[in-house]
């Protein structure tokens, strides 16, 4: 049995950076929309609000831009900073899998057969 | 604002090891019973149960083996696989923070001032 997954939640005080979060800025970078990510996600406009909100207040300068309640019912965008935050905890992900290899097949090498 | 917790879960198929057997498994060594182990983690007896159950469940060894209902309540300690799972879990964090330390210093750097 191969590793399935990997989460990482990162914890600064307050504010959690994990996959949903991940996730979500994504959706809004693909979407371009917070309302478009949420329903991508399966989440509700009021979750996917909360988190953003979350982030933007986590952080100097916020990682999600929105027109909110504008004549296209608020379109959204990554930040700079939103870009930024989002690829250093992919490239953390990718550097658990990649330094950690050896840790993950100590175990994996201890699993029951399936 | 430090990084104040990582959060670490490795998903193989049904089996998750994380934090929290983890650190039972540390308990368990430490307290040589799992019922005290539980206690020690503000955890039930039967939560502490199933979590064991689970992961010896997921190895070829079990990790934790037990004198249920022995003379003294039954005594508990870490197998060879158990120390080995553990060990490898921990060494997986330290190389996290360590191989990682980049990637989050670029989110700490994007962190609001407190």
């Amino acid at each position: 049995m191969d590793l399935t997954r990997l989460m990482l939640r990162l914890y600064f005080g307050e504010l959690m950076l994990g996959p949903g979060k991940a996730a979500l800025l994504e959706a809004i970078a693909s979407e371009g929309s917070i309302s478009a990510a949420g329903r991508k996600m399966g989440m509700s406009y009021k979750r996917a609000w909360q988190l953003v909100e979350a982030m933007n207040a986590g952080f100097r300068e916020p990682l999600v831009e929105s027109a909110r309640g504008g004549a296209k019912g608020g379109g959204a965008h990554l930040t700079p900073t939103g870009h930024e935050v989002l690829a250093a905890y992919r490239n953390l992900e990718a550097t658990v899998l990649e330094a950690g290899a050896e840790d993950i097949a100590r175990i994996k090498a201890l699993l029951a057969a399936q």
